[in-house]
């Protein structure tokens, strides 16, 4: 980890251009303020928000227009010059690392809310929208778009659609993959497709899905519609406390069979109340083995209505403690704690590593034995924060990158946690991506044959592998460099689960 | 119309087998009684639902195993033989009719329901379960699977997986591809492949959303988790009328953005209520110009709550009348005359023909305007049906085929409304596929670059395209000769939508 990546990652059959032939080609086609090429104009781009692997691009374009990206496009076809599309930079698993020979192609010059259709609910962006800036605009409508990235202030709604980002209300109202209706792309031939509609269903193949969270491997989004929804006028959130960390599982898993959905249904171990309760007093009980926030959202009626249901459910699960929040004030606070929860790791620690894997609900209490187990064989200590709901974890490992072989350690340790993920039957990611950070585990996850239909379906739109390279599908030499064969549908055949 | 298809519809480079060596390859690896090629056992699977088009397949080919499937795809890839999959052969695109070269792959005999698993809200069934006997298998837990086509107590999950099927309760609780957390495929060589997990996110391509409505080209279902949704204690449904369609579909806007989000919501036009009213006596008001069915579902409380805002909004809007149900019995009554319409239809006119397209809900009132003007232009009736919450129409075009040329004016009638549906920015389907019948409208929907972009992905599954060849997507000599250019995002480019 901390590694700088300046290695060439092409694999391509074709060598890349050099850089002063693919400087000149670019400078033709786009105003020259929309091309960077020296070092100190290039080095911002150098990394995303997973600073552990760094490129330095060979250039960077910033287009204005969608005919600019056109262009761009056709000249990195032409000349065989990777492409590495990039939003706001804050992806957590490296989508948007440079390409050494390649393009760094920025999209926050393309930031543009063309139109909110408030009848109909949606809004026409550029990629370069901000996700919170969508809902500030639609507010004077009493809409907003639902789905909330903790970086929402920073990350794009293009950055949004290639990794299919989540967050907290994602239970109740789906990931970016659900919110979008439309997408307009600019292929690697620099041809403008559309995949979707405004109408619900489309003909043919419905390849809007296969575009949402293809991380940059299938083309460039140049516009977006999204889906609006009402504003919810009131909402209030229970703090359930729970003896132990299975008894907060199994109330997770009694509130949905009670048909409740609620607004956000978040899960923190004690030892990231512990972490985060001194740091932001959010009221937290500190006696809890685990805690429970389960928000409704709704009309006053609705609301009064499913937090007494849910105030039911969470104490015949066996909640020790049960706190409804009073005013929005008291919501926040009791929200602050879990908002704070990667701060307050920052303050106890001095590095840690945010995990993200996504597990079937019902293995919510043996993984995290399991991670508690795998504390003491990697010496190190994990606050677990999580979409309970989703099954998404967000395991943080605290380690001190100063001290010898603790970054080594730190990364095994995620490794396992990913790997014990797709053995319950779950996967690798959430919400944050596959990027750099997990295409190993990628061989874990899948057969060759499912990573086979993954690669031609990228080769149906990229031919000659040039959209955001080496990223996300491994290679079967990288597999069999690996040296791990794939888990699937929980199935145990290595590693041994059985120790847990 | 009425066409017998037998002429040969392969365009693949090398010739399909002959019929003698293709059954005998098949017995080879099939238990006798799965392989039916005598004409008097072949001919039941000429058509599926759209019987319009015919076929006699060379070969059915009834497998009992997964394993049987894969030996099935093996022989075809290894001699070439186009497949074409069936469910329970009650689709209305034509998409499972046989290619007469080719086998006929029946998926009826898959039937098991493999698992239900109440806790975490899912199913594990084979394709051949047909829709309502999952519900039926899961009611004992309160549970059930909520996408509802007409056709539910006779079409299977498969078919439903290859049409991305739709109902009543789409609105609410989204079509096929909204309930599905996996399906299993045997590709065309004859390897599994899952896509989807039950995890709510997957990394790699989401395959699994291309997967579904992608009407048997891209491989054969094996094993399919749904979704299951507690079953609603209460429903209760509005019944307004309105003075004008424009009235009714302004309702159906306000409706919508009051953040309400009905369990069903219908429309019929005159036309259809006093087509259905005679036959069902389901209480329509015959004075009515359009009527509304708005159906809310929930708990008791929530019921309440949402039939009142219902009933303000309708009344709001401009209802003439307002019923609400009063008891199971009458809610029921009242759905029958929507759920009858299509016998009615059959009861008033000697022939019918349903169409299926999807516009953006602001047009709704535009283009029944324009369909009403197209009524008298190829000298026919047409009553209105429609999913209007989803914008999905079912006109259904009166007609009778013995009298001369009222066939070929009830199809250029049809051909007219899907395309008028592209015109103002929606889709030729909203819930029947494609398949053979809206296969020209594809040129009108889609660019070049995106039937190319849809093509690519076919061929990524299937590259020497066996897998129910020529349905779905047209090839640029089929466009050329039906001569008519895409009409894009609501663009008016041919023919002229200005007349309306």
């Amino acid at each position: 980890m901390n590694t700088l990546v300046e290695t060439d990652l092409t694999d391509a059959q074709v060598a890349p251009p050099a850089v002063p032939e693919l400087v000149a080609a670019l400078q033709a086609v786009l105003p020259a303020h929309c091309v960077l090429h020296r070092e100190e104009d290039t080095r911002p781009y150098e990394c995303d928000g997973l600073s552990l692997y760094r490129a330095l691009p060979a250039v960077v374009c910033l287009p204005e227009t969608e005919a600019q990206v056109q262009q761009v496009m056709r000249v990195c076809k032409r000349l065989n010059a990777p492409v590495v599309p990039r939003g706001a930079g804050t992806g957590l698993s490296g989508g948007a690392m440079p390409h050494s020979q390649g393009v760094l192609l920025g999209l926050s010059k393309l930031n543009r809310i063309k139109r909110i259709d408030a009848d109909n609910a949606l809004a026409v962006v550029e990629p370069g929208v901000r996700n919170l800036a969508i809902s500030e605009a639609a507010a004077v409508h009493g809409l907003y778009y639902a789905p909330d990235p903790s970086s929402q202030i920073a990350c794009s709604i293009g950055g949004n659609v290639a990794e299919n980002s989540g967050g907290v209300r994602c239970m109740k109202y789906g990931l970016t993959v659900h919110n979008i209706l439309r997408v307009r792309v600019v292929t690697i031939d620099g041809d403008i497709v559309e995949l979707g509609s405004e109408a619900p269903d489309a003909p043919g193949l419905d390849l809007l899905a296969a575009f949402i969270g293809s991380e940059g491997m299938l083309g460039i989004v140049t516009e977006i519609t999204v889906k609006l929804l009402p504003k919810p006028v009131c909402a209030q959130v229970v703090l359930a406390s729970f003896p132990s960390v299975e008894a907060a599982g199994n109330a997770v898993t009694r509130v949905i069979a009670a048909g409740i959905i609620p607004a956000g249904l978040e899960m923190m171990d004690k030892q990231a109340v512990h972490m985060v309760e001194p740091f932001v007093q959010a009221g937290y009980d500190m006696n809890a083995q685990a805690i429970l926030l389960c928000e409704s959202d709704g009309t006053p009626e609705e609301v009064a209505h499913e937090v007494a249901r849910m105030e039911a459910v969470l104490q015949d699960a066996g909640a020790t403690r049960l706190q409804v929040s009073t005013s929005e004030a008291e919501r926040l606070r009791f929200w602050a704690g879990r908002k704070n929860a990667f701060p307050a790791a920052g303050r106890v620690s001095p590095d840690y590593y945010c995990m993200d894997g996504t597990i079937p609900r019902r293995h919510l209490a043996r993984v995290l034995g399991a991670i508690e187990q795998m504390e003491d064989e990697y010496g190190l200590r994990c606050a677990n924060v999580f979409h309970a709901g989703d099954g998404n974890l967000h395991p943080l490992i605290l380690f001190d990158s100063n001290k010898p072989d603790e970054t080594e350690r730190a990364d095994k340790f995620g490794v396992a946690i990913l790997e014990l993920c797709v053995q319950v039957g779950g996967t690798v990611t959430g919400e944050h991506g596959v990027g750099m950070e997990k295409i190993n585990q990628m061989c874990v996850q899948f057969s060759r044959e499912e990573l086979d239909t993954f690669l031609a379906v990228k080769r149906a739109f990229d031919p000659s592998c040039l959209l955001n390279p080496q990223k996300v599908i491994p290679t079967l030499a990288r597999c069999a460099e690996y040296g791990k064969m794939h888990v699937h549908g929980g199935e145990l055949r290595f590693p041994d689960l059985s120790r847990f």
